[in-house]
């Protein structure tokens, strides 16, 4: 009687330590928590009896720390580490660790994965039936610990485990636009993880788990700094910081990368001039390449902004942007840091359309740059609309190796509050066909280095992490941080596939509740370019901090950041003219994506008014006229998020208490903002197709001054 | 043999939940972790079988929630909540919920106590024993159950309670200096907790438990925004935020407050004046606090900082601080609303010393403002430093009620990074004699109404709060926390007794770990004073952010910015003469005080420079001269920190591991510091006495010019 009163108590203490901790999202995907599944639970406890960590350097030691807390949570018993293989266990080293006859077994089979690919295989020695986790390199051998905690945690099949696995773009980077006042631009889940002032001497317990979420999903580069820099950070007060920052991430794979001013020689080296071609000022860069390398010995390299939305650059002094990437690169390559330096410029003085001009200045730099320099383009020729056709540059720069930065932080698609699962997007992207050397030339094709045979590549996300204690705001925020790591490791993984890991490891195991949210977040970016900026409309949010709709903007000091300059609406119609009647910026694209972008009978609606200036009763092929059809899908954005919601609160008490509340406000707000968006901007298109909103359709309750009115003072930008 | 496995499973996921979850601070004191001692828990499970409580308001629902989750989890087991008292339990509500028996054994007792008073009685009803927490109003009755939980917590006897208490001041506030772009002036523990932009829409999850907290230690009521304030804050948009934040602090008891610009008539009302004693002006006012009131019923009133630091106020048309007080409390009379109209005014306009400002001008204001308004007078006459004599001011405004400000974020005292129990400081204040009437007319008895009979009483504490996943950036952070709120409740506690519940509540309760921490905390703001500013000195910190040492700042713009005009330092000596040959601030106090410091003799060495410019070689109490006490003093400070950090170490192993590195981390920090602020101080000192720092004692490794070149430029400010 007195043993059943003991394990009584235990039952209700367990019980109660799980309801005290309400899942407040900062586990992110990597939870642990044990597998609810009898059945399964009890299948992963037969099969991992034990296991063994090869090597003792701090990557290992990571390893191991990663592998036991995992298998510790999701078994909820604690499984033992060995000396020597046992029947049933798990084996993890690089593959020079492992026993003579396994690396006879599995060194040619690693001979193509290089330093991070992994090879998971079930097999038996000496009798015995062990799970082998192993790499080239340590980093390797920690994305494999990660592989097999993740089946673990999709209750996947581990039987007969035959696993090979390597990233197929060598730079995976996030790009965190993170001022030294710890602001960060475009941030909106708080602030800077950063906490510069504490630095060298305090780190956050969460600088860890910041990497070991990234190293989850073989992210292995940062950039900690806004691409609109403050030349302080290369100072050494926080040369020094930065060093403590790459000392937490180095045993996780990741390296440190900075943001640099191109006027540094001028503001913190007391130079004159900062011109690329300067024998005083190369010297400079290489000094500083010298003492940062110093400190960081295996320091990732230079992000770059330069002649770009103020920022200083090689132009001021007649150089192109290949003299000033290389000077840089020149510096670098001593040490075989790498030169990232950004395709998104664009200059007032020239009255070309905005969407042509980084293909003009960049195309004929194609061969002008050094081998360790990679240009950064953003995955559309405007800003990171909602929907954007895939940037011209992609296939046409085949000598140069382009880096694709895509934006997780979602600036123009509903900041923190929406939810917007950007999986969809970026597979659209990368999915695009260039038709650079034939059919199949992909953009991913593009930036793996496949398609024109670069061994260096990469691919950069602008982070949507900060302070708040879930990282990024909305907790769908994280689906997108994890469907950038996972797509920049394997373009050809689904976003659909994407999704459903993230969901397994952050909601819910049960099957029906995976399918709900899966279908919310599947058709979630479809919904808000609908009721944002519907077939192919673009750039017509708020000023400056771009919260809210406001088609209205106009009369700024410069065109290309009011509204009216994209939308181009009139009484005629609306569209932005990019055929050889207009601007013909689709002049830059290869002639196969070109005849189907300037044709109105094959350009897709979702691009039509991107490309096309069409008149309000232009016929569309739903039989409505296009004023009828922008109505209509403004309409369908709206319906959307209601049906996201609806979703939503079916799955009440079914997942986590504390996530569905949070959820819930969060489509609360994307609700009321989907209205305001589409009734701002049909009202204002209004006063332009003279025509009524189609009956049916609920109507505006609100004037367009009403909307034109509304002022956000402190909105974050 | 099956049920012991069973069992061993249990008992090894209930420890892994506690290792899974390694405390990172936030839960502050209310932790609520099973009590660890055996015979303890078992004497509280035996006595606390279930619980009523009483009610169903939202208060009443708070106070439910909080019992029910303080018992489980103290307790370990699920304590039922019952519909009719039975032996051994706990009866909650207010009086007039109540059995008629009790409330008439009750109700004169309570009497007295006012509506945030309460009693917890054990007694018998019906021959059944309980313990009733009961109170005139729901939150007394919020109170008592606080106190019952505070009770379990630090293990004290709960056999025969019979405790009835009541709040000694009225209004017990936090003042909030967060602006709407969250940064938070002086603010060293993240950004404002304010999540502005989301609001009124999304609720964080933290919001209630910051109410939690603040009710678990009797504050009742928050100014949300910073003195140096955006009008904005009273705008219909920020209205609606604030009224929500209202809304979730309310069930605590907590009544939110507003800090308002003189100004707002012009900045967005409209006017072109703001004179006090123009009618529309008023009336602006009145409809504003109409408004106000309208979407908060129980809106607490208006802070308000007035021509001081370049804000705008009465002065500006002629009007006196009580004209302008006035007018604001003339419009918020009709609500039962207050003024609290700072007295933290200087002009450097004015040749007089900075430390007689504000008893200049205030002083004869005494008994010229209306009867809703309070003076929030700062705890010393310059400016939160390390040590201050107490505010003239205290005592000589007899017929105004005076409000106390400490400022719990350690702006003077080492940011969020240094360990300073700040309880000390508080109790140091509190029991200072001001002879204003007699001896015993303490600080205390001014600002809690008893030494001149006001109905209305306050004291405010400057937040140390922001996004810290701890709150307060520094574990020990939280302490300040804590013993502001146990002071403003019941300011007779001593410090030393605070300091023992706040480490039974937050770090361990076993009796030697709580002796060392409590050393010590007890030890550690004498430590800092003598690191930063030992002897009366002050204000000698960096430039504008106060971050380390800067004793030569000099030529600023104006003089009482400086640091050379609070030392004084010079060939002949060092310290700021403010006897009759001086300034003679010192006129300004009662004269048994004033004759106190006047007299070397009698002048606690810890006020000597404060009050007295001394030659260098003039002799101390220890036989030393002044450079050599200085000297030692400084080092003491050093030797403190590093006394603290030895005191530290014996507790590895002894609290929560996360914790405890935390700590020692800080510390780290902290040691560092306080061997810059003495190296730098007695350097830059020497540079005037040309006197050797004693050969015994720690010589500087580095000049003075090192010092002096270090650059902080985002320091947080």
């Amino acid at each position: 009687m007195k043993k059943a009163i003991c394990i009584s108590i235990f039952v209700i203490t367990c019980m109660m330590g799980h309801s005290l901790f309400a899942d407040d999202g900062y586990r992110l995907w990597l939870k642990y928590d044990q597998i609810s599944k009898a059945s399964t639970l009890q299948s992963y406890r037969n099969s991992i009896q034990g296991w063994t960590v090869l090597g003792e350097s701090k990557t290992m030691a990571a390893v191991r720390d990663e592998l036991k807390r995992g298998l510790s949570g999701l078994l909820g018993v604690t499984t033992p580490q060995l000396m020597t293989p046992e029947n049933r266990t798990i084996i993890v080293g690089t593959v020079r660790n492992l026993p003579f006859s396994l690396q006879v077994k599995l060194i040619s089979r690693l001979d193509g994965l290089g330093p991070e690919g992994f090879i998971i295989l079930c097999t038996a020695i000496n009798k015995k039936n062990v799970t082998i986790i192993t790499a080239n390199e340590e980093t390797g051998v920690l994305y494999g610990v990660f592989h097999l905690l993740r089946l673990l945690q999709t209750h996947s099949e581990i039987e007969d485990l035959n696993v090979a696995s390597s990233p197929k773009i060598r730079l995976r980077l996030l790009n965190h636009w993170d001022n030294l006042d710890r602001t960060v631009e475009r941030g909106y889940a708080g602030f800077s993880l950063w906490d510069w002032h504490k630095l060298p001497n305090y780190k956050h317990a969460y600088y860890k788990d910041y990497a070991r979420a990234n190293a989850s999903i073989g992210i292995n580069g940062t950039v900690l700094n806004n691409v609109n820099t403050n030349p302080l950070i290369m100072t050494p007060l926080y040369l020094e910081k930065v060093a403590v920052l790459a000392d937490v991430f180095r045993p996780y794979g990741i390296k440190v990368y900075l943001s640099v001013k191109f006027s540094a020689p001028i503001d913190i080296g007391g130079l004159n001039t900062s011109d690329p071609i300067e024998h005083r000022v190369r010297e400079w860069w290489k000094n500083k390449a010298e003492k940062i390398y110093a400190r960081i010995p295996d320091f990732g390299g230079f992000l770059v902004k330069a002649n770009s939305e103020g920022q200083p650059g090689p132009q001021q002094y007649g150089r192109t942007h290949a003299d000033g990437a290389n000077m840089l690169a020149e510096a670098l390559a001593p040490f075989g840091g790498v030169v990232m330096w950004r395709a998104f410029v664009y200059d007032h003085n020239i009255k070309e359309d905005r969407a042509k001009q980084a293909y003009t200045e960049f195309k004929p730099l194609d061969g002008k740059f050094r081998d360790n320099v990679l240009v950064q383009v953003k995955n559309g020729p405007i800003d990171f609309q909602p929907r954007e056709p895939f940037h011209p540059l992609f296939g046409s720069m085949p000598q140069t190796p382009l880096m694709m930065e895509f934006q997780i932080t979602q600036e123009y698609l509903g900041f923190s509050t929406h939810l917007v699962y950007l999986g969809s997007l970026f597979e659209e992207v990368l999915d695009a066909d260039t038709y650079a050397r034939s059919q199949g030339s992909t953009v991913a094709r593009v930036i793996d280095g496949s398609l024109d045979g670069h061994t260096i590549s990469g691919i950069a996300g602008v982070a949507n992490t900060g302070t708040d204690r879930n990282w990024t705001g909305h907790l769908f925020g994280q689906a997108n941080w994890y469907t950038f790591g996972r797509l920049a490791w394997d373009h050809q993984l689904s976003a659909e596939t994407i999704a459903e890991e993230w969901i397994h490891m952050t909601l819910s195991n049960e099957e029906d509740v995976i399918q709900t949210v899966k279908e919310m977040m599947m058709v979630s970016r479809e919904n808000t370019v609908n009721y944002m900026t519907p077939l192919g409309l673009h750039h017509i949010m708020g000023w400056d901090h771009h919260y809210g709709p406001a088609p209205w903007i106009k009369d700024k000091h410069r065109d290309d950041w009011t509204s009216v300059y994209y939308h181009r609406a009139d009484s005629v119609g609306i569209g932005f003219d990019r055929t050889g009647t207009g601007s013909n910026a689709l002049s830059q694209y290869y002639p196969p994506v070109e005849s189907m972008y300037s044709s109105l009978e094959s350009c897709p609606e979702e691009y039509l008014l991107w490309f096309h200036h069409l008149g309000w009763d232009h016929p569309m092929k739903s039989g409505r006229t296009l004023w009828e059809e922008l109505c209509y899908r403004y309409e369908t954005g709206v319906q959307g998020v209601r049906r996201m919601q609806s979703d939503w609160e079916t799955l009440k008490g079914r997942i986590d208490e504390e996530s569905f509340r949070h959820v819930q406000a969060m489509l609360g707000i994307q609700e009321k903002e989907a209205l305001w968006w589409r009734n701002a901007c049909l009202l204002y298109f209004q006063s332009f197709s003279k025509r009524p909103i189609p009956a049916e359709l609920e109507q505006p309750n609100k004037t367009l001054e009403y909307y034109m009115n509304l002022s956000f003072p402190f909105a974050p930008k």
